[in-house]
């Protein structure tokens, strides 16, 4: 139904498997991140998230670790054979963090970032493209074009919610954008429920329900000890939890296998 | 996990079984009920949508048959054994409207009119109440409580979508409002993919969401002639792609709970 | 400019004068509701609002007065010579409430209750229609049309705020409907910067702006003891400050019209 | 009030006067700059917008004249003695733009591009901070505090409406912002009613708004020939429309300041 985008000779987005992409919101520390990637790669995760440049409303909120963020996700991905994906915010970083990462993350707040969506559409490797918390489906896949008019079509979109007047959720998920972009584009499309409702009990049935419209994966936020995150530990899962998500929802994409 | 809303002795909503509630928007003619009718009771569906008296934004658009047409979803009940669920918009309708149907609709447009939930509140019939287009999920709480308070707890919610500025759907449907409500109220709840994404193509993957994030139910649009519906014509599939969805949401059913 | 609504054979809306309306949110008790009348009718205010009937999201909180709070403003109108602005929110207490007021208010929660409508739109009464919290203008626009086709034409519109993300007032105040409104449809139009900011400190503010762009008057909530209210007090002004923004606006009033 | 940000020795935003900013969407050629700088000039205006680097939707659409559009304002800034603003999206640019303009812009979209707003924070000029369209007044004043961390304080924030259900006008344009973000930072505020409206008609009835509300400014587009314009021509001015304009805002500025 959509085009694959190829991450590596043994993994593509947008194929039969649906994909779980797991890691903490920010990378804060070595044995934070040795932690998080023995324990996803010993589940059998293949995509490791981690923020090193973290773009933070406030100036004085935890900003990253910056290139030595980028240096520990690279260690950690060569030891646990883990493809990495990570945002990346200033189009001068584009191509000093190349060797780090496998897939570019533009963020929320960039996705109108016509500078950074050019740069990384000159780059060799796959874009995560999330919708701005305030863009029409319509403006989220003209953004797409700006990486595409450069040359790059491995785009993945990723779903993340929507500014809305509910104020129960974090922002409002929609879901129903999956279907949409996947028409429109030809493009695969993940889910991130762990922004997309900034509550922690509701990302197993958001993830449940993004893999039933048909998404091509869930990127979820997972965090030893949450309560002590640098950022956003309110909608981190902690390993047991993200343990139970990955049971459920791989069951599921198992036994809705056999009715397609 | 929710409590059951008994509709007859046969039928709960809230139970085990995913509910799939089907009719068209509007009640058109015997004709059109009639061969409806027969249609949805062949395939195994227990209650009808139809609406007799139909919320229009213009005074001059089609307004409904009124007590016409409530006669006519008597008939059609009775000679298919089917329930029905009909929208009441005037407090002073409730008593005329009891022995026509089976559950009261409240709609979104009058999700906090008050004098009506107090007198479907004093009814014995269970009370389907939908979302208001710009109310958030606390104040349609609060106004179930205004049916409860004056003694009926029968209350299926039902999500609708909420105005946003997303245009290429008619509404932005918040499925992730299902497990709330179901937490918060331990009322079953539905979901309207018709209105809720006012695109036929959208309907069925809405569906299966909404059944894999764990609604008890959901409400189709479902007309002879969509083309020539007298309302909402875009977002209603004919009796073929009805019959799609619903072997692909009992299929999906099926296989789900063999995971639970 | 919009054709005038007359609301006595001295008063009407839509004319040269820039009409103040000022009263509580809830009709409380004959003691404050002299206090206000006297205060009000002391500055040359010439319409009181005052809500009996009170729409509120909770059944648990005050719901007004009903017809108790009726006949407090019908004697305060006769004792201080003021017309009266009420809501009414059920069609059966249309009839019920004629002698009482002047002018029939529908609130927002209650835009697209056509029953409502309807029935308002057979009084000889004029209508302030208030703007519901998600509806575009062209939805309004179609409200009206209810009332008007029953043959009521003295409407009144009320921009009073819509629901957006924006969380620090407790609506968005859409000023810019009001020279559309007047357009689209050659009726007054008010603005409610209590409702439409949700705070005391910004609706002088709000009311210039309202005077300057064109809205041919303002309502406010004014209460003696803001603190004390049983609704809304924090978006209510005391005395002292009603007596200031009257001035300012008065003013302002003044030296607009030298330069028309 | 509010603190004044100096623009040059003879003149400051935020001080007494009402700065009333105006040009075209786009810089197009010498031709059209030359027409508008001295229709500009010669009435009176002493800052001058104009995009050469244009962030448009899609790629396909004209992305503005870049260097070549700044030379062509710098030639028009001297010869008229007018001071500029014009939009920088790429942190790369901020230097090479230096000496080209008198203002940064920073745009709706890049609002929260965390490493441009660190690069005009370390150039000694002001930055115009345009509002994001999803953007909370919150986030957009913690958005100004990543400029004034750097360093530079000469911020004025620019109001241009944000994204709402409403669909009549371009943007909802939020007019209870400019006394929140005046009392919030101290900064002057300004107001952008031709991309808050997107109505050429709605766009003096917004300036007058502004004025009575207490914006420091307004930024209004102007075209010799709106129908040929290369960008936004439906929301622009032309030359007559604009004298006028300028002529009524004029006249109530000053009859205001008689009453303050």
């Amino acid at each position: 139904m959509v085009d694959v985008v190829k991450i590596s000779d043994e993994l593509v987005i947008g194929g039969k498997e649906f994909i779980i992409i797991a890691g903490p919101c920010a990378v804060e520390s070595e044995e934070q991140m040795e932690s998080i990637g023995k324990f996803l790669s010993g589940l059998g995760i293949k995509i490791l998230r981690g923020g090193a440049f973290k773009p933070r409303t406030s100036p004085n909120a935890f900003q990253g670790l910056g290139m030595d963020g980028l240096k520990i996700l690279k260690d950690i991905r060569n030891r646990y054979n883990l493809k990495v994906v990570s945002e990346i915010m200033d189009p001068r970083d584009v191509e000093k963090a190349y060797e780090y990462i496998d897939i570019y993350q533009v963020g929320s707040r960039n996705m109108q970032n016509y500078s950074l969506l050019k740069e990384v559409g000159r780059a060799d490797k796959p874009i995560l493209l999330k919708r701005g918390m305030g863009a029409t489906i319509d403006e989220w896949v003209k953004a797409s074009e700006y990486i595409r008019i450069e040359g790059n079509d491995r785009i993945i979109f990723c779903e993340r919610g929507i500014r809305t007047f509910e104020d129960y959720t974090r922002n409002t998920l929609d879901l129903v954008s999956i279907p949409i972009i996947q028409s429109k584009t030809k493009c695969p499309i993940i889910v991130d429920p762990s922004h997309g409702t900034g509550r922690k009990e509701l990302v197993l049935p958001s993830s449940k329900a993004a893999l039933a419209i048909g998404a091509n994966g869930i990127m979820i936020e997972v965090h030893p000890n949450p309560e002590s995150a640098l950022s956003d530990g309110f909608q981190s899962l902690n390993f047991r939890e993200f343990a139970d998500l990955f049971e459920r929802i791989t069951n599921m994409e198992r036994v809705l296998k056999t009715i397609v």
